[in-house]
């Protein structure tokens, strides 16, 4: 593609800067994380809905930050410390400054047995508490005794952020991208996503005679779909021909498709051919194993033509929503395919016409130079073949991508030979 | 499900009492056995046609009513005695007083060669004969001689009966239920059908806001379905939603399909569900393999929409049509598992609403105590999942057991679920 | 069926008549093998159309003619003669009259070194070319020195020959059968296709009551359908239910089925239907491997419902396109049973209507001798199914052949039934 060669490592490095900023649901860590995209997207414009809002059946939580947090053992040491890794408290915790016996302790720790090495990734959006994450090792560490805990943590009316951008194209049709930014130091599942997405947007911006306008969004999950929603669903379902949630898309193992509520949308043929033709193999999930924001995208009544492209798909791997899931679960590499896969689908939109052949019966092709004059068995027919099978399905009833599954290639390889044709007057566009 | 758990004791007793008793497509016998039903369903009533009048294609036959037959040797013995046996009789045999050697009396007797032990079930209702049957063993003890042969009945200008029942519910759609009452001392094929079917409107009765009208049919076979139709097509194919022809369902053995003509209709859908969720195996088979009253009720012109659900199948086992389809054949827990499986279909048909979630994008469910407010990898969200995968298929479009196929659990188990998201105010019935 | 059991022995003697004639596109030899086919079926008639006319996107092309051609040696012997094979000349050569060395004309020879005692099939229609086709043996005997090479033939203005011969039925829905005339001297792949399309015109000519009209052309392949289509397409389009591409249909090997564009047309229904019930096997291609006629006759916007039944499909045995697909490959069992199958075609598109019976419920089929009047598990029900089962699917939607295909039997075996039902008034056509 007309992309440079070194995106994988930029994206890696994008990924570097915003590991360490804390994120959720509202907040600081929100608000620098967009700063930093606006600077690789100067058009991204930054958002915002007051605390308390009524979004269709939710409400905006309260603005969430936080300054510091530990735990100290009774000779001061500090025994879990937020400063360590934004895991360590568990996402939207009230404000706590107590001491306490290990025994109390204990009901507000939270750790993984299985994965003793993991700090879990817990939040509490919805409910007030209060709590730490910490790796089972160090839990088992813990003494009896009593601990000072403190959490310097704020909960206040405020705002929720999001990013938005509109990339107009000659057609008011919308594709959908959308990606979430409230993942506290979690690299395939989130980081990955905004990046991968920012890199597309940069390819996007340059493409010239777009023929969709791109809707791009990168807000937190859920809540921030929700309130994006309930401020534009109308003219996203007039206009909105195909979306993709973009997450876990930086590793280097599989690659997943998890399809759109109605599993038929434009958004879900293109996703399936693309993966189908140019990836080794691919997992294809249902719709039954959803679980990021096409839960809303493809709700009833809100039905938008919307599926996931991914790499390892999220709760599909162990590293999945803890401190395992760091920058050396993401690469270059892994980053790099993510893109690419998802640069064809937008491609494969962007030409994928409805072909009808100008003449009746096959056209004479000899004329123009584009099929042999010999007639022989010793020849090899192979593109011929192809060409004669591409403009045998162009009856203005498929689509490039409908006659690529037809005729069994990839519809990317047949956009060359399209264009040569429609050049020749054989083909108009329907 | 809300009955007693001796359905099963009771409807055996009930088929010891009826077993007895000479049914054929008419006479006394027809109606001995409905006024015996009237006993345990007494909003049954009892309806005639009388010989002779034309039903479609069709005509009434005459009554056939029997007193005595018997074969008697030269010594006086009577070594066949309709007595001992109703199928020692050809159904429908004319009256016969004769004298005659064994070589003539052959061509009036039928055993089964391979059922040495068997009594076969031999009609001949469109043409006058006389016959007799018995088994293969009594057929090779005959002597050469001369016999006796006396058959004491009538066919004669009288009435068919049968039993009909409309229990009227919210609606005045239709679920048809239909079992014959033509067959003597056959148990399985057939008093497990009326028997059954008997249970079945006495739970029916006792439902309270029953959403349909139940159109309960007691008839001989082929000529009763006839009849009825011709009395009823109109009103029964601008009501009728579902419908069951009941029938061997009383042993055992295995659980069957045999789907309506068309083979997608609401019955098919239910009892496919039914069937697939509730039992551990059953066998489908196809409409070519039909041989009861879906014959009429799915005819061309007719084309209402009713299945069988059975047990073992007619013409499936070895019993079938013979002295060995007995009392020994059926059991309790053989008629409970027949009466279950009716009950779940009839309880899927009241319940299968389509909903419609009443809020855009995910209801907040958390907040309506519906969902846990922790968010972890530790949880277990089986129950919360099937909850989100039933409320994301509440489009309006899907009805209950569409939406149990989908999203792979029994129907039965999603009402209370769909109760409480309706009386939440989260789904409304469309 | 009704035909004569010598009618393979006579196709094969048609065969070998016009086995030497030199046919291609246009000239003297396909006006020859028209006049012979003329004697056999006189209503056919012979059309022409000018060199230089344009058809859709194409030219009709200059008449080509051809007197001798050889090559001869120093010596003066002639080591490639066109009289010898009619394939030694590339079809279209332009004349030439020179002497060159070897190196020079080995520019200008065709062989196949694969099958070294074949003489390839090699045409220039659209481009100026001589040349001459060989065997790779003759071709490796040449020693190096001076070459006399002569090819007196002529490219002029002339014409551009069809037969076409339209059998008036019942209605103006027509069936049309193409086959072509533009190989010389190769027997599978052409001549079984316009004998044994002539053998089923004077099968088709003694039908009486007809219901379609018969639309049957002889004409070059590719230009000359073209052609065709360029004079027709209207009343084609408003007539034609069915069409088959008739060729490759002589050999003993396989059977074939080719689909049409759509590969759901009542063609391909009745196609299937015959090959899958009335042959050990077939193999199935699909639409990307088509190479005749149904590339024009199936182009999107003429879009007729025409595919082929053949023997061993075009391509795809070794002989094909050589001197070897010669008068050895073919037979007049091989051709009886391509006429058998074509004629079973026919003969199922004649009968194949919707039938609809005239009396709700089953009929009563004892009153009129159809249905045993003794019902007993001894009796052979078979016949008797398959009637029932034919009835019950005559409600007007289903035609015979889809009837067939839902009961699994062979519709050709239905139509004496369907026949006798009509005749009883039990039947109604729609």
């Amino acid at each position: 593609m007309e992309y440079p060669d070194n995106i994988g490592i930029n994206m890696y490095k994008w990924a570097k800067d915003l590991f360490p900023i804390c994120r959720s649901l509202t907040g600081q860590g929100v608000r620098d994380t967009l700063a930093y995209l606006q600077k690789l997207i100067p058009e991204l414009t930054i958002e915002s809905i007051n605390s308390g809002e009524q979004v269709f059946d939710w409400q905006v939580p309260d603005e969430w930050n936080i300054k510091q947090a530990y735990i100290e053992n009774e000779t001061g040491k500090r025994v879990v410390d937020f400063s360590d890794s934004n895991l360590h408290v568990m996402g939207y915790s009230a404000p706590v400054d107590l001491v306490l016996p290990l025994e109390e302790l204990q009901q507000h720790l939270y750790s993984l047995p299985n994965q003793p090495d993991a700090i879990p990734y817990v939040t509490s959006y919805y409910q007030r508490r209060w709590g730490f994450c910490l790796t089972e090792k160090q839990r088992k560490s813990l003494k009896p005794g009593n601990y000072t805990v403190k959490i310097e943590s704020t909960l206040t009316q405020g705002v929720l952020n999001y990013g938005e951008l509109i990339l107009p194209g000659e057609t008011e049709k919308e594709i959908l991208l959308s990606t979430y930014i409230c993942h506290p130091s979690l690299a395939n599942n989130e980081l990955s996503g905004p990046i991968v997405t920012t890199a597309l947007v940069q390819w996007i911006s340059s493409l010239v005679n777009r023929k969709f306008t791109y809707r791009i969004v990168f807000l937190p999950e859920t809540i921030g779909s929700i309130c994006y929603l309930s401020r534009h669903i109308k003219k996203m379902q007039a206009n909105i021909v195909a979306g993709f949630v973009i997450t876990c898309i930086g590793d280097n193992n599989d690659y997943s498709y998890l399809p759109s509520r109605g599993e038929h949308s434009l958004a879900d043929k293109v996703a399936l051919h693309a993966l189908e033709n140019s990836v080794e193999s691919f997992t294809k999930y249902n719709f039954l194993q959803r679980g990021s924001d096409e839960r809303q995208y493809c709700a009833p009544g809100v039905d938008l033509p919307v599926c996931s492209v991914m790499r390892t798909k999220y709760g599909e791997y162990p590293e999945y929503h803890t401190s395992l899931d760091n920058l050396e679960l993401i690469s270059p590499a892994g980053l790099q395919g993510g893109f690419n896969i998802l640069q064809q689908c937008i491609l494969l939109l962007e030409n994928n016409h409805k072909y009808e052949v100008t003449v009746l019966c096959e056209p004479q092709l000899g004329k123009r130079g584009l099929y042999p004059t010999l007639s022989s068995m010793n020849e090899d027919y192979t593109d011929i073949r192809t060409m004669m099978n591409f403009i045998t399905y162009c009856d203005g009833n498929h689509d490039l991508v409908d006659i690529a599954n037809k005729i069994g290639c990839y519809a990317i390889n047949l956009i060359p030979l399209a264009e040569k044709l429609y050049k020749e007057g054989l083909l108009r566009k329907t």
